[in-house]
C-alpha cells in the first residue's frame, strides 16, 4: 500500500484526449478529496510521430516504465505508414508490449445491462466472459523481423515458446479460480483456442495448455478450434469463462466479443507483466469522430476500474479495489438505470454527459 | 460441353456419407432421365486411416486428379492425429489443396429466407457477400514445415507471395464483377482483409491487392483489418459483396461469417484451382451425430450447386448451370415455403425429409 500511485497518461490520438479527459474526471470522484493517484502526461502516437519524427519518445517509455500503472486513450492514424507499410502510431501500444513484457492482455467481454447486443438471443449477464490474449509472441513476434524478398515473398514467423505459453495459461487458470464470484456464478472454465489441427505451433500450444490444466484439477478445460470459436461465441456465449489463445487469435476474437457486447466503444483492456500494467479500452482512434464530443469513454472508464482493481491487489489497497467497483457500478447505473448511451451504442449522449453522470453515481454512492 | 462430367466422390468420415447420399439423390432429381454427370467413389479420411494407416490413398488422389470434379462429404476424427498433434483426416482436404493448387476458396454467405440469422437486424437477403479465402499459402503454408526447436519453440512461417496474392486478388475482382445480377443488386465491391497495420507479410497483401485493384477502376476496392472485420460482419453485412483475404483469415472470417447465416450447416464451399474443382459444406464431419439421420445436407446440396455453375461455365453448358440455379431454388422453396428445417437451424426435418422435399420442388420444377 503507497499513499499514492504514479499514473503514467499518454492522451494519443484522435478520440484519446477524449476519453482520457472522461476517465480521469471519473477518477477523481472515484475517490473525492482524497485522491490516492497521481497524473502525469506524456506523449507518444502517430500525431507526436507526424511532429517530431518520433512515435514514442525516450521520456515517455521511461516514465511508462517506472510508473505504477499506465493509462492510455488510442493510438493511430491511418496512413501515417512505417517504410515496411506498417502504422507508426501503434509503435506505442506494440512497443510497450514488448518492452515491458506485458504478456497477459485481459479482455472482459460483459454484455451491461441496458446495452443492447446485436445478438438475438443474448439476455443481460448472458455475455461475461473473459479472453486472456497472450501478448509477448504468437504471430506478433513477427513484427518488425518479418522479410520480404525482392518483393515477392513476405514472411512473418508465428513463434509460440514453452515459457510464453506456460505463463499465460497459468494466468487464464489463476484467473478462473480467482471468477468464482462473477456474476454468472462459477463456470470455472477454462477453453483453449487454437489450430492444433493444422498448425504446429498451435498443437504445441495446446500440449503445453493440457500439461498446465493438468495442474488445476478442480477447473475444467477444454480446447475449441478458432474457426468454431467464432461460431460459439455467437451461439453460446454464456458457456465460456475464461479463453486463453495466441496473441493474433486474441487480438481477432476480442473483437468479435466486443461486437456482441455492444462494440468496441464498451471493450476494456488491460496488458499485464509482472512488474507493469497497461490499460486502455479496446477502439482504436477513430480519428472520424475526434472532437466532437461524441466519442464513447465507457471503455476507457472501464479500463480505468480494472486498473484499480489491479493496483489494489498488487498492493493490497482496498481502497482502490472498493474505487473499482464504484466506478463498475456507476457505469451500470449510467447505463441501466439512466440509459446514458452513446452513438455507437444507439444513444445520443455525448462524452460529457456519460462522465457527469457516472461521476454524480459516484458521489452519490449508487 | 461434354456428354457426361466426371465427379469423383469422397464420402469421408462422421456424417460425410449421410450428406453426400442426399446431394447425389438431388443431383440425379435435378437432371431425370438425362443425367450428364457419372459418378465413382472414393475412399479418404480419418476412418480410412485408421483401417489401413492412409489417409489418403494415391488411387483416389488420381481419381480426384482426372475428374471434372470432386465432391466431398467431411473428414476428420477429433483424436487421431500425426505425430506433431495436427489431424490426419484433414489430409485428404489439405493435400488436395496443395496438390491440386486449388488457390481460390469461395465462401458464399447468404442468409436464406426461411433460415433464422441469430443476428437481430439481419433480415433476408440482408446477407449476401462472397468469401474469397486464399488457400494455398499464407499460414497454412507452413503445414508440415513448421519447426519444433527442444519442445521450447514452435515457429510456423506465414508465407504470402505475389503471385500468390496476384491471382487469388484478380480472382476476387473479376467475381465482384461477375456477380452483377446478385439478388442484393449490384455492390460491385471487393474489400481486403489483414492485418497490414502490424505485419509485413499482410501490409505485401494489401499492397499487392492496390495494384491489382488500379486494374479494376469499375469495382470499388477497400480494406478492413482482420480485427474489425469481425467487428463489421455483425453490425452491417449488407455492406460486403465480395472479399478477399489471406487463408488462416478466411478460414475465420467463413466460419463467423457462416454463423450469422444459420452455421456451418448453410454453408458450401468451392475450393477452385486453373484445372481443378473440389465442392463441399464447410462443416466438420460431426461424429457425435454421425448415422442418426439429422445431419443438415443443405451445405453440401448447396456445394453441388456451385459445383454445376462452375462446370457450366468452364464448358459452356447450359444444363448443367440450369440444374444449378433450380438446385438453388429448391433449395428455397425447402427452406421458405416448406419450413424443412434441420436441428442446427431451429427445426426438426432429418436429412432424408429435406431431401425429399428439395427433389419434390425439383420434380415440380417450382
Ligand atoms: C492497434 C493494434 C496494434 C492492436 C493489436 O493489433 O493488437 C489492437 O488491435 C488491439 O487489439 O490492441
Ligand atoms: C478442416 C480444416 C483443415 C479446414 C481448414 O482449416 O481450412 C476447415 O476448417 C475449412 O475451413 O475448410
Amino acid at each position: 500500500m503507497k499513499n499514492a500511485y504514479e499514473i503514467c497518461v499518454v492522451h494519443g490520438d484522435g478520440i484519446g484526449p477524449e476519453v482520457c479527459q472522461a476517465t480521469l474526471r471519473v477518477l477523481e470522484a472515484a475517490f473525492g478529496e482524497a485522491l490516492p493517484l497521481r497524473f502525469s502526461e506524456y506523449p507518444a502516437g502517430a500525431q507526436h510521430f507526424l511532429k517530431t519524427g518520433d512515435s514514442f519518445p525516450r521520456e515517455t517509455f521511461e516514465a511508462c516504465h517506472s510508473a505504477d500503472a499506465i493509462l492510455h486513450g488510442a493510438a493511430g492514424i491511418p496512413g501515417i505508414n512505417h517504410p515496411d507499410g506498417t502504422e507508426a502510431g501503434l509503435d506505442f501500444t506494440l512497443t510497450l508490449r514488448s518492452k515491458l513484457d506485458l504478456y497477459a492482455n485481459v479482455r472482459p467481454i460483459k454484455l451491461h445491462p441496458g446495452v443492447r447486443s446485436p445478438l438475438r438471443d443474448a439476455a443481460p449477464g448472458a455475455i461475461d466472459y473473459v479472453i486472456v490474449r497472450e501478448n509477448s509472441e504468437g504471430l506478433y513476434a513477427a513484427r518488425g523481423a518479418g522479410s520480404l524478398l525482392r518483393d515477392e515473398v513476405a514472411i512473418d514467423p508465428l513463434v509460440q515458446s514453452r515459457k510464453g505459453i506456460e505463463r499465460i495459461v497459468h494466468f487464464a487458470f489463476e484467473l478462473a479460480r480467482s471468477r468464482d464470484g462473477a456474476p454468472q456464478g462459477r463456470r470455472r472454465r477454462v477453453t483453449c483456442c487454437d489450430k492444433a489441427n493444422v498448425l504446429r505451433s498451435y498443437a504445441f500450444f495446446r500440449s503445453v495448455f493440457d500439461e498446465v490444466a493438468a495442474q488445476y484439477p478442480d477447473i475444467e478445460a477444454e480446447h475449441v478450434l478458432i474457426d468454431a470459436m467464432t461460431v460459439h461465441l455467437i451461439n453460446r456465449p454464456s458457456h465460456y469463462d475464461v479463453i486463453v489463445t495466441e496473441n493474433m487469435f486474441g487480438d481477432i476474437i476480442s473483437d468479435l466479443g466486443a461486437a456482441t457486447i455492444g462494440g468496441m466503444g464498451m471493450s476494456p483492456s488491460a496488458e499485464l507483466g509482472d512488474g507493469n500494467g497497461f490499460f486502455q479500452a479496446s477502439h482504436g482512434s477513430a480519428p472520424d469522430i475526434a472532437g466532437k464530443g461524441i466519442a464513447n469513454p465507457y471503455g476507457t472508464i472501464l479500463a480505468a476500474a480494472m486498473m484499480l482493481n489491479w493496483l489494489g491487489l498488487r498492493h493490497a489497497d482496498p481502497r482502490l479495489i472498493d474505487a473499482g467497483k464504484r466506478i463498475e457500478t456507476s457505469v451500470t447505473y449510467a447505463l441501466a438505470d439512466k440509459s446514458v448511451l452513446s452513438r455507437d451504442i444507439g444513444g445520443t449522449a455525448g462524452s460529457l454527459e456519460i462522465t457527469e453522470v457516472i461521476c454524480a453515481g459516484l458521489r452519490e454512492r449508487v
